[in-house]
């Protein structure tokens, strides 16, 4: 699957704040605008005007609105939805002028589930990134380039389509400071945005003299929604077993610890699903496609807290939890033990990218009252934050980026083995195979034209029938108890085109270069991510996505922090252990779409020398499934390249033909992994 | 001439400043240092403690003096020049502590006139990059890894060797923030620091609770330098033929104003030597290798002004600059005219990374003056700078990258041909040819082991003879007035070792994929600069140096804003019309050194396909001299690559051998010019 929903929060922080090149390690989501945004990472004005305060962009916006739906539907629909949300702006505790609706639940997930999808509800545009704000006499909504075909039809009338991303078009908090009358208060659900977001949010629109307002108490959508809205997922929870984590929660627990008191906290808050599953051993099914379960973790040096609706938690992890000396709280009480760790003095470690406003502004202000009251002898405790994280001194708190999030990407010998042997089973006969659980996204698979549109989900009424005379591209991944697996092969059922040929080969030319990389540790994903297109940009062709994710093992199918993208912010060196997707493509409009996807492992290469005394990496496969040599044009490789795919086919038969029954199966792998000849 | 000593600016900051990686595009002069500092870009600790105050880096350090000095010099030398300099510090106007020599001149110059080599002076060390601190009662010398032995030499045992960027080694700002004793006054010369620099060294010494002290009317080891200090350069200034500078001065002035409106100012400073060449259309003698003349310029929208020696202007040049608008002023007189700029409510832009201290001081302060002496109708017209900038909200000035920096590094048709006709003078018989004016930079030949010291210099006392059974490396550069060339090769005179072979032919390798690279508009120049290393990192080598740096027409063999670099910080894009060095090698300590490095013109790739609608960019070479193929292991290369070696050396015969004089250099070049053979 490719890099491109790779987290939420990234886009709904592009949709919002800013059409400019951001550092953020997670700045993802980027891919499929056009290219005039895609070109921001790079361009930088030969003039840096920014500094010049006359220069601001937040001048008038033409805000264009979906014409094409105005055409077809003549009458301005009455928005029942808008008009009850609307007619809460002004109920006592809630008076504001706008509401911003993003696409998050409390916990920036990929995939979130049913009952927190708002935006979709409010707005009827189901697509996975956009953000909708609602005014007193306005109602807009922003997506990106893979939406635009679809949000189109979605939004009624008394929509605007915002189409981010393509000139003109402002972002969302530029937009709402331009469209509110001087003095605005701006609501949102302060769960629902990271820090950092509501910060930079806060940022723009006070420029124009607006106020940002948190409502913890209530989510307006919610109150419109009520009784049709979906109840909160209620499966139960289940252990990972130890076979497969590698390490027990227990000795997790002391490394966090150790991190906690070296970072000179007290205590860390995590809210990310997948970093909490990933501590305590435990796997969920609350949300489509990722094995996690909602909940917060507060892990103090000498306790810890799982934050969880009780009716999951069957016997048996109550027993898991407790030998591991976790107790378990009702989910909605975080809150109040934020403020309670507050009172204690407690020195949290909290990541204002991924943790929610209303739990790190709740600490904020608890910290403050508990400094006012307290004596100078307390205060001399505290320690003060610096102002390089983008955050402003306060009085507690220590602002980085969650030690779980480094700690999962590196992987253990028992998840690297999972996810080995999660990779041997063939895709067609995933739902048969033991260990089962979830395809870990909806499977892409596009003929033809669809190939050439990114996330193409083929949809009952719209799809087209595989048609033998196209390319065919199947991007599918599984979550087994395990691993998860993530793969994309593209073949044509036919004869392929001398130029689906050309583009094919020089894609299978970048996805090799990247394979057969090797690079000195602390090298960062992106100084990668040009050999994987360099043969394509030889002919002036590109693909507007990132090269590589990372991946979970039987976690989620896009995890960080590392990446290889051209978004060269994330300096993230790949190290050992880590795994990543290496998926090059090419994708021309109209026509056809090529992906060759195979996860890799980062681990040392044995080099020969070792200059400058450090390590070298390169990478090992988990993926074998044959590469269709139909689709080569075998005059374009160079004999080395040639030598890579033919060892990989054997490599494919040697390791997947004794796990397959049945002669007809093996013949066709037998067929598809036949070396090519040098011309 | 590798891309080492881009800029002394940025290695004082480094040495100074930072021992960690910064964003400025102008990092440079990193490249020698140990590879554990190499690593340091890449490096991002997983754990951020940088947010966390109590991990400040300023604990104490150990300051390693130089043993092996001790041993030989037994007795402690009374150093006179350290004597009389401490006796300035308690001076009426003085009054300080410490003071901070460091190698620059007051424009950044990376050569400089010989008066102003005042760190060489104090210290003895002689090296490139260096920063000297003298305290009451301590003197310490900081250099890079290039110049641990030479700096062992030179400095006396009153002196302590800083070996910056080893472990442990405090940088010199942290070192002076903890040997005072607190409140300390920390005096520097500010025409010799950048603004950037200086806010930089106020930051760290505040910590401790020290003061930076601007000297602005004596430079301390000038008053001890006296009579025997050189004298300031004063040779005539002539001007640049307009046939190879392509652009008149009007032109050029014309374009500038335009600029300084566009980003609302009233006027520009310009203190980069090569900048004020370029704009002018004027060259000078007054520093090696480099056809600058001392001088600052002031544009603004109705007049200009240049601060010049006057006897180092001729009748001819008079009448240039008067034909232009420009009149000249006294060189010393700057401080007076930006502060009647302020007066006049001029608002100024400047570049901060390098204009020095003095000037920006004097106009902030003036400006500061100016408002509380003016009405609040007058203050209304000022403009305030944001802090993205890094600099405080002041009450004026538009501090930004130097546009002119831009214009410099695009060249025009004439400058290109003249880039190109210069380099096809072969550089054996440079002296001898038309146009010739000086090196661009002092030669670097290593024999054997030398080659491994990455900018040997031949000295009368250590160098060695060319021993034909090692292998040669020669990095030679030419002024002609035409342009300015940069080449080196590396040869063997008689059988190179397999090794050899090996280590050159991925060098090679190395050098052939950055030529042959083709990318679209807007790339930074650090996304190509694994593409040289590849072939290297495959059997775990690589080199410490960058891979390319932009080259002045006519002007500084190092200029910027462009570089090819592991530095990750540089965002500026390859641009049409740009001139870069392709210059990968690599050095095994104590045995040899191997680089291969033409010029290339950064220009339009005429690709089949335009993918989103963008110009693909590639490059032409500049360099036209042979590659010697005993050195090359024809066995690791593909076939792509010996087309690529032959195609070369076709063209270097047809374009060289016309332009030859006498059989038997022909006859060479013939020799050096014939195809590999496929094996």
């Amino acid at each position: 699957m490719i890099p491109l929903t790779l987290s939420s929060p990234s886009l709904t922080r592009l949709v919002l704040f800013t059409s400019r090149y951001s550092h953020t390690p997670f700045l993802r989501n980027f891919n499929s605008l056009p290219l005039i945004n895609r070109k921001l990472p790079y361009n930088k004005p030969p003039f840096g005007v920014r500094c010049h305060a006359s220069s601001s962009s937040s001048s008038s916006f033409t805000a264009k609105s979906s014409k094409e739906i105005r055409k077809t539907q003549t009458k301005v629909v009455v928005d029942e939805k808008l008009t009850s949300i609307r007619r809460l702006f002004s109920n006592p505790g809630v008076g504001i002028d706008a509401y911003i609706i993003p696409s998050q639940d409390a916990h920036q997930s990929e995939f979130i589930a049913e009952c927190y999808a708002r935006r979709a509800y409010i707005s009827g545009f189901t697509g996975s990134a956009g953000t909708a704000i609602v005014t007193k006499d306005k109602a807009a909504l922003w997506t990106d380039g893979r939406y635009f075909l679809q949000a189109e039809k979605q939004l009624n009338s008394s929509w605007s389509l915002m189409r981010a991303g393509n000139p003109g078009v402002p972002t969302a908090s530029e937009w709402i400071a331009d469209v509110l009358a001087p003095g605005g208060r701006v609501g949102i659900d302060p769960f629902l945005f990271s820090a950092d977001a509501a910060e930079e949010l806060k940022e723009v629109i006070a420029k124009k003299n607006h106020e940002l307002v948190y409502l913890y108490n209530v989510n307006l959508v919610d109150e419109i929604w009520k009784d049709s809205r979906p109840k909160p997922p209620s499966k139960q929870i289940r252990i990972h077993d130890l076979k497969y984590a590698g390490v027990d929660v227990a000795s997790k627990l002391l490394t966090l610890r150790n991190q906690i008191m070296d970072a000179g906290a007290s205590a860390i808050v995590i809210s990310m699903l997948d970093e909490i599953a990933w501590v305590l051993n435990l796997r969920g099914s609350d949300v489509p496609h990722s094995p996690v379960m909602y909940a917060y973790l507060i892990v103090e040096v000498d306790q810890a807290h799982l934050f969880v609706d009780n009716s999951k938690v069957t016997e048996e992890v109550k027993d898991h939890l407790k030998n591991a000396g976790i107790e378990i709280r009702p989910y909605d009480s975080i809150l109040q033990e934020i403020d309670s760790l507050a009172a204690r003095g407690a020195q949290l470690l909290m990541d204002p990218s991924s943790l929610n406003v209303a739990i790190i502004s709740t600490y904020k202000s608890a910290c403050e009252r508990y400094t006012r009251n307290s004596e100078s002898e307390e205060r001399a405790n505290l320690k003060f934050t610096d102002s390089s994280s983008g955050y402003i001194a306060n009085p507690s708190g220590i602002y980085m980026q969650s030690p779980i999030s480094w700690a999962k990407a590196i992987k253990n010998d028992a998840e690297l083995q999972g996810m080995k042997n999660s990779h041997l089973r063939l895709l067609e006969f995933r739902s048969l195979q033991d260990g089962f659980m979830d395809t870990s996204f909806d499977t892409i698979s596009g003929s033809g034209a669809n190939g050439a549109i990114i996330h193409y989900k083929p949809e009952p009424e719209s799809c087209s029938r595989v048609d033998p005379k196209k390319l065919f591209l199947l991007d599918s991944g599984a979550q087994y108890v395990d691993g998860t697996t993530d793969i994309t092969r593209t073949v044509h059922f036919s004869e392929p085109s001398a130029r689906e040929k050309e583009c094919f080969t020089r894609v299978l030319q970048g996805h090799i270069a990247l394979d057969q990389a090797v690079f000195p540790e602390g090298t960062p994903g992106f100084v990668l991510d040009g050999f994987a297109r360099s043969s394509l940009w030889k002919i002036g062709l590109d693909y507007r996505h990132g090269t590589g994710h990372g991946v979970g093992a039987a976690l989620n199918v896009h995890e960080g922090p590392q990446s290889i993208s051209y978004r060269y912010g994330n300096m993230t060196p790949l190290q050992n252990g880590m795994i990543v997707s290496n998926e090059p493509g090419y994708y021309e409009d109209h026509a056809f779409g090529i992906r060759i996807e195979n996860l890799l492992h980062v681990r040392d290469a044995e080099t020969p020398n070792r200059f400058g005394g450090v390590t070298y990496l390169g990478f090992e496969k988990l993926t074998f499934f044959p590469i269709q040599t139909k689709m080569v044009d075998v005059s374009l490789l160079s004999d080395t390249e040639i030598d890579w795919l033919n060892s990989y086919h054997e490599e494919v038969w040697e390791k997947v033909s004794p796990l397959l029954e049945g002669s007809s199966t093996q013949q066709w792998l037998w067929n598809n992994t036949r070396p090519l000849a040098k011309p």
